[in-house]
Order: structure tokens, then C-alpha cells, then sequence
């Protein structure tokens, strides 16, 4: 098995390779690409050293099985013929293609037959998304679920290795007393010590894409464009793991020991959910941890049939890299690659 | 007018000060009172220094108008009578008197003429829950609302000054690389790069205390016990001021324009919503200011007559002490003190 990354120097990229080397994928070769300017970079893959090579209109995806990609969703628009004309698989981390009615948009524990669907290319869906829809479906899977309401905490890796250096630096400069020269590149103000309520861009309805993003992946992952959901996306100053307080109304009434029951025993899961002694996930537990962390089950005192809870994951790990390496995986289980 | 501060080191003691002198509060006497740790402690006021006694069951209020007390509820239980047996007027930031059907509980953008029944106590609202009812009251205005689901983004000097030292000491060993120095004593896990979902105790619905006082508060501000309110309480590593993502369902139909109009011309709100020119506000906007900021106003998506907005306010200022004083202007503009 080939394996190419595309997008290997981003935040994605980096954690592709812990991924895909954590969990012995099966692979005989690692092809890392970038952009021109990350072309060169040496990284390490299970003791040997792998060099960039420039992303190009070209033949170098011949012999490639699996195509990795997070270079953003131009990039992927561009390259998807170059990517996969020979028959590689794209796996694309970005949002060029999870709106196509016949690519399959997938999370393994929710949808994995959908792969079967592939015509080339599988999207990986969005981070906040894939962390909220592990842990919904297993409920949903008791009853439909009519409603969500969704407000985000998200860490700023979120915005590639950038964000992370941003967060950095603001906070350097503001615990020195240099608070004048920060800087901001990446967020749009200040990120150190603040919350900001804009990721992504504005859309017309007031919504920003981000908060689409969650609501038209979410239908599409677990198959039911009725859902009504609504979702408001907050950069927090976390490094790593994105949060989210979920209010839900489901068809059916569901008890909350229901709803613990099943997420106990559900893959991809763990339940840190005991508030008579203070248990509940916040993004420090979950970050670089496979599973999503459920906590704060309890029933939502202003409706009838209502559930709210909290979850986090690691937006780089199951919110990405790693969603999109178990996809890999299933394809390998049901034998299409 | 004689004018007492009860618990005069703490966060929103010192805030009293600030706002005392910033708004030029006619006072011809200010005494602070502090526990027996902090009696003797020193603060400035208008140029004068001035020394904290200790608050004994004594007779030393008995020439006070009014008292601004903030040491906790069970102080403000325990002191009551003392404070309020010569007739000074006792306006309390804790939550010990709030629910007590006899003491308003009053934000004076909202409901000043409540101030009208009381009996020698007015209570200060919690701090997220007169940063969200200033909002909400514009938009109540126009229709009654069903419902309201929020979740908050609150800063560590809502748990008082120790707060915010402990942010600033764990944030400082975070980047000096002594991460393994850092001591939790304020927040129940480590507060610098995380956020926590957990405010107060957890009661036996699963809800939190400070969750729980924004439903009952709420409902007794607005004098409206059917608004069906679910909450969740977020701890984020920001200095000042409380940001919140609210849903709201109302009886009839608003518009966002009817919202904006009536939110632009709101006392105590500053409508900073352009979400064209990425306009909307953040906890660096609210901070060291009176009014609460209001943005990311739209149409919730996910039901009919539905808003969502996004509100922050400084909680320290018109979360707390803002709020006590203009109660007391209220109070002293009615005639009543």
C-alpha cells in the first residue's frame, strides 16, 4: 500500500504521520507533498526521514493507493483529477467536495457503508462536526432527533500550526507587558485571553460557514435532512481540542441513563459523564486521544424531550487526521482498496 | 449619604471603588468593611486613603445609608441584621437573598420600579444573568419570549481575584515549559489553554448552581415564571467579562431589524452587529465598559421565531458593581433613600 500526504507540513499534515504511525497502518510507502514552499522539508515517519515534494500537475500519483489531502479546499479542487486519474483514493480533509451529492461524506463510527458509494473521492468532514455526530449517533440511533442547538469552544489549531504560534506569541507579549506589539495574522483580533465569535467567513443569512458546515454535514452524515440545527462557532485561546454545548430534542422521549448506556458501549467514545463527583471531559482529557469525551448528560429543563451534553475531541486527531486514516481503514476492511 | 462597601479587597469590592468614583456617586463618606484578613488593608478613593475595618456584629452601621455588600452569601446571611438594623439599605451582590419572594432582585435597565417593594434589602443579580437580561428585555419588549437556551463563555475574575491570579500563574508556567509546577486551587481543573464546564456545585438535576441562576433569576427579572430557560456554564481562560451564545424562541414573529432597532436605542446596550464588516463584539471590547455588547444577531435557522445573538459584558462591572450602584441611583432618584 502507497500512501500519500498531501498538506504534509500543516497542523493536518503533522498529525497524518503520528496517525498513520501510532496505529501501524498498513502502508509499504509514505509520499509527503506541499506547496512549493514547503517542498524540502524533512519529517520524520518511523525512523526515516521523508523529504516534501512540490505538489504538481504531473504523474506523481501513479503508483499512489491513498491520497491523504489537507492543503485547503482550492488546492484539492485543483489537484483532485492530478490526485486521482490513476486510481488513488483522495481522502480530502478540506470542504471542496463534502456538499456533492455523490461523494460520500464519512465518519466511520456514524456512516461507514457510505464509502461503498466512493466514485474517487471520500470526504472527511469538518472537525466540530465529526466531534458532535459521534457523539449523536448514538443517540439518534435510540430516536430521530428533531432539533440541535450548538455552541462551539474551539481550539486554535483548529486554524493550522499558524493558530498555534498566534496564541503563542499574543501570550508572551501580554505576560512580558509588551500587550502593544501583538499581533494578529491569523485571528481576526486578539485570540490570548479573549473568545471570538467568527470562524470562517460570514454567509448572507448571518450564519458564517462554519456554523453551515455543521449544519448541512451533520444531515448528510446521518442521512436525515430534517434535522433542524442551529450552531453559533467560538474560537476559545485552547491549543488543542475543540468543545461543544449540545442541546438536542429528540422524536421520542430518551432517558438520560438511556442515553449514558448507549454512549458507554459506543465505539469512538468515552463517557466522562458523573457530576455528583465532578467528572466531566474538558479539552486537556481529550487531547491527543482518539475518542470523543461525553459529559454533562442531563435532561434539558426548558422542553419536552430535550438532552443536553458536552463533548470534546481532538480537532486535529478524530476532528481530522485521524477520521480521515479510520476511513482509510474501512476501506481496506471492506476491500475496496 | 454615607456609603459602605462590605468585602472591599475582593474583585467586585474593588470594582466599587472604580465605579463609586468614576460616576461621581454622591457620597459624603465611603467606609470599607473586610473580613479580619483584610481589615487594615489600605485603598485609595478620590485621593484619600482609606483603611478597611473588620465587619463585626456591631454598631458600625449605624449611621451607613446604603451598603454595597459583596464577601459571599453566607456573610451576607450572617450580617443582614446588623448591617440593615438602623436602616441602612443593603444592596447585595451575593445570591443569599435572590430567590427570597420579598427582596427584589432588580437590573435597573429592566425592572428599576421593583426597587419600590423592598424592605431594607435589594439583591444584585448573578453576573451572567443581568448581562443577558439587559439584551433580552429589548427584544421581551416586543414579544413575549418562550424560551431561551445559553451557553456561556465566563472569565476567571467571575471567581474573584484569586481568579485571576491563578489564570496568570498557570498561563506563566505554561510558557516558561514548568508545566508540571502548576497548582489548581481556584478552578477544579487547570484553567490556562482549557475551558471548564463546571461553575459552582452541580445539583441533583445535573445542572450547576450558577446554570440554575440564570433560569430562576431570569424568570424573576423579567416577572415571567413560563420562559422555559436551559443553561450551561463554560469557565474560558479570559481575564474580564462574560461572553454568551443565546437561542431564543418568542411568542410572535421579530424581525432582526426590529431587534436592531429596538437594541440600538436600548440604555445600557451598545449594538455593535455588522456581521457584513465582521463587526460584532468580544470580551476585549466589554472590558472597563458600563453597557453590554450585543452582536451576531440572526434568525435561528432551526425553528420558527427563533433569534440568536451574542452578548458580552464586563461581569465585574455591570455584572456586579455597576449594577449594586445603579440600584442605588435608582433608588436615591426615586426618593426613596
Amino acid at each position: 500500500m502507497k500512501v500519500a500526504v498531501v498538506g504534509a507540513s500543516g497542523a493536518v499534515g503533522q498529525e497524518f504521520l503520528k496517525v498513520l504511525a501510532d496505529r501501524n497502518f498498513p502502508l509499504d510507502e509514505l509520499v509527503l507533498f506541499g506547496s512549493g514552499r514547503s517542498a524540502g522539508n524533512e519529517y520524520e515517519f518511523k525512523g526515516k526521514k521523508l523529504v516534501v515534494k512540490e505538489l504538481k500537475h504531473n504523474d506523481d500519483f501513479k503508483d499512489i493507493d491513498i491520497a491523504l489531502t489537507s492543503a485547503g479546499a482550492s488546492i484539492s479542487k485543483e489537484f483532485a483529477d492530478t490526485i486521482t486519474k490513476y486510481g488513488a483514493i483522495m481522502i480530502d480533509n478540506s470542504s471542496a467536495f463534502r456538499y456533492d451529492d455523490d461523494i460520500p461524506l464519512v465518519v466511520p463510527e456514524v456512516n461507514p457503508d457510505d464509502v461503498l458509494k466512493h466514485k474517487g473521492i471520500i470526504a472527511n468532514p469538518n472537525c466540530s462536526t465529526i466531534i458532535m455526530v459521534v457523539a449523536l449517533k448514538h443517540i439518534y440511533d435510540i430516536s430521530k432527533i428533531k432539533r440541535i442547538i450548538v455552541s462551539t469552544y474551539q481550539a486554535v489549531s483548529g486554524a493550522g500550526a499558524k493558530g498555534i504560534i498566534e496564541l503563542e506569541d499574543q501570550t508572551k507579549k501580554i505576560i512580558s507587558g509588551h500587550e502593544n506589539e501583538i499581533r494578529c495574522e491569523i485571528f481576526p483580533v486578539r485570540i490570548a485571553f479573549n473568545v471570538i465569535p467568527h470562524i470562517d467567513v460570514f454567509l448572507d443569512n448571518g450564519y458564517t460557514k462554519e456554523e453551515m458546515k455543521m449544519v448541512n454535514e451533520t444531515r448528510k452524515i446521518l442521512g436525515d435532512n430534517n434535522i433542524k440545527i442551529s450552531a453559533t462557532a467560538v474560537r476559545v485561546p485552547v491549543f488543542t481540542s475543540h468543545s461543544e454545548s449540545v442541546s438536542i430534542e429528540t422524536e421520542r422521549k430518551i432517558t438520560i441513563d438511556q442515553c449514558r448506556n448507549a454512549l458507554s458501549k459506543a465505539p469512538g467514545v468515552t463517557l466522562k459523564d458523573d457530576f455528583k463527583n465532578k467528572i466531566y471531559p474538558t479539552p486537556l482529557d481529550a487531547s491527543n486521544k482518539d475518542d470523543v469525551f461525553v459529559g454533562r448528560l442531563r435532561e434539558d429543563i426548558s422542553v419536552e424531550n430535550g438532552i443536553c451534553f458536552w463533548c470534546v475531541g481532538d480537532q486535529l486527531r478524530k476532528g481530522a487526521a485521524l477520521n480521515a486514516v479510520q476511513i482509510a481503514e474501512v476501506m481496506i476492511k471492506k476491500g475496496i482498496i
